[in-house]
């Protein structure tokens, strides 16, 4: 059992404070302790504070407005957890899943905003695997620009991979994440591969006497094959790590660049967002970003739109088709979802085929951006769950959104 | 021998350019590459990229108009190096002294602006020890606004530091650099002080078998006494370590909160700038100060003016003409600089006594705010010096900016 959302928030517990912080109160990288529960509730809101990160910049044209209609009746909105029996309104929805912002856009107006915990609204938050989908976003743009081939190997762009597990595997499949690799993802699980590669890629600190791969490439290249590419979906965050290099290979341009010149200086976003790095500067493509959660509501409207916001065309139309009609839901069905029964993904969105045609960016923790192009509706969040998996945190709120979505399409504002 | 501004110059070197970048080509905090000549001229603009910082945010207002009024002469302006006979020109000493970026304002305006190597207007640079002279400001506000009191000792706000050195050291010495202590700081010498102090607070990175402390106000913990207090003026960073600890035990509030507060969100500054953090979450004070140079040269003018600037009092006009005044020259006098004769030091700033009156801010490897209150001009600058004492850089900076305060007070524009 863990505290719930008011007993562990990290404001009354009073992380970090006091010249210096009294000891149990401290939140350190070295110790590890940024990355437990309930410290994370302040860590996540401080990222650059116990990490190395790079700037991306906003630029200098004028903020894209995000019109305030606030609708307070969405609080009570109700609807019925996953799994469950009893309604559950909308606001309790935001505390059962540990909720440290979230934006709800309709028709482009801000209709709910709330932040709570270590967050505000001028403060950047991570998005864990959030970051994936603007990655996947970029990767598919370039191969819309004939600039990656999409059937190409991994190999043929990065020949340092051509001994390991990637080497045969294309760039459509790292996109879909049906690459086959001895590789696993069990946050929570000291030996799974997750902790060697968060060791070697700076997201967790290394024990005194470590001796493996001290950087993100170099941990990809020690990855062996495990089977059949393309055949079923398997979720693990080293194939965005490939993305990143692909895009950085192909592109010529640290990744950093490139999301900031294709993404982030057109959106009109507030603030300045930044994205951790390793140690070879190399920036963390599969959950490095951090950003003020408007400015990432700013990018799921702009994604909404078919990638034409703030005056221009940001992300090609047909990139954005192809990601709203999914991957292959058959090699998604093997990976045995829970929550998520139907769905697929496709380019690091994850598809629900629901009635609205909804979409998601999904990071551990419950990051997300929810969008629904029916009704209209864009929902960014950042949250600090106690557990990994959004399989705790799908219960409270895909039928949340769902509810959010319907009301809005039943009650004309 | 060292390689020149030119065969030195980062973006020609490469550095941390690739995906990855080759081995060679490699800047890492962790094997110490970062702060080697000639890497560090890459490093001193990338600051961020190599260590956890803090954000100090600009707020929301406008930026401050500094109008741009170049004057081209100003290159030719000649002066001869200190201990030199053959003139030598502004435009040369730029490159003598490996100049990173200058800015030069009189009356307001800017009057000659230039960037080399990896910094660029819109880039921070670390600001080293120039950061002590925003930090002194603030301090000697506290006391102006009798938060602090100048003739209280250490040990009376900070208990913690009750048992060492710096116990029964006043506020007012530890301003002026007079407390007595057994800590030496001598850069480039391994064994000096500065070097374990440098780990402690995570300026370097620590040996593998490191057991020392772990943070800057531990360390602090640790300096014996050595002599009288009062007496010698030694430049020694840490006592502005202890000055952050007084700024903030006083102020219960976090360093950078108070420098955002107090002075960056109310110049108008174009961009947030950060500070350096210890694994406690502590700013450097002493050292920690990366900004854009524009917004740098705006404090200096700030300063130049009094403490008004940007349409308000920022810093009390009695707390600036307490630092114009000056310290004990006798005292400041044994510390035998020779480049600076009959100067002295108050509240973190360095004042020549020179007939315009002029004071600095000075940090290593050649970093720099000069006020000249009779010529009206305010020159900030950023370098990469391959020595870290201002010994190497002030025969070719000193007299250049007295002469182009010279030049500006002769030749109206």
């Amino acid at each position: 059992m863990f505290a719930d959302a008011f007993a562990s928030d990290p404001t009354a517990l009073g992380w970090m404070v006091g010249s210096p912080p009294p000891a149990d109160r401290l939140v350190r990288f070295e110790d590890g302790s940024f990355f437990r529960f309930p410290q994370w509730r302040w860590s996540f809101s401080h990222w650059r504070e116990l990490v190395p990160t790079v700037n991306v910049a906003r630029g200098s044209g004028p903020v894209s407005l995000l019109p305030n209609m606030e609708r307070p009746e969405l609080d009570a909105v109700m609807f019925v957890p996953l799994g469950g029996t009893r309604p559950m309104s909308w606001a309790a929805s935001l505390a059962a899943n540990y909720t440290d912002g979230i934006v709800v856009l309709h028709k482009g107006r801000i209709v709910y905003q709330r932040y709570f915990g270590a967050l505000a609204p001028e403060r950047p938050h991570i998005a864990f695997s959030v970051t994936k989908s603007f990655f996947g976003t970029i990767a598919a743009t370039l191969i819309a620009e004939c600039t990656l081939d999409p059937h190409a190997t991994v190999a043929h762009y990065i020949p340092e991979l051509r001994a390991g597990g990637f080497a045969d595997a294309t760039v459509q499949q790292v996109l879909d994440m049906t690459a086959a690799l001895k590789y696993s993802e069990h946050y929570g699980d000291a030996s799974s591969d997750i902790t060697s590669y968060s060791r070697a890629a700076g997201y967790l600190p290394r024990p005194p006497d470590y001796a493996g791969p001290r950087s993100d490439y170099e941990y990809l290249a020690t990855v062996p094959k495990d089977g059949e590419h393309g055949a079923a979906f398997t979720y693990r965050s080293i194939n965005t790590s490939v993305l990143g290099w692909l895009i950085a290979r192909t592109t010529g341009k640290p990744l950093h660049q490139v999301l900031q010149e294709r993404i982030w200086s057109r959106l009109g976003a507030e603030h300045d967002s930044y994205l951790h790095i390793d140690s070879n500067g190399t920036a963390q493509a599969a959950g490095g970003l951090n950003a003020q959660l408007r400015d990432v509501a700013r990018f799921g409207e702009m994604i909404r739109l078919g990638g034409r916001y703030n005056g221009e065309q940001i992300v090609p139309t047909n990139v954005l088709e192809d990601i709203r009609a999914g991957g292959n839901r058959a090699a998604f069905a093997k990976a045995d979802y829970p929550t998520l029964p139907g769905w697929s993904y496709r380019n690091q969105w994850w598809v629900s085929h629901n009635r609205h045609g909804a979409f998601m960016a999904r990071g551990i923790h419950g990051q997300a951006i929810y969008v629904d192009p029916k009704a209209e509706m864009v929902v960014a969040r950042f949250a600090s769950h106690p557990l990994a998996g959004n399989l705790n945190i799908d219960p409270t709120s895909l039928p949340a959104y769902e509810a959010i979505a319907a009301h809005l399409l039943a009650h004309a504002d």
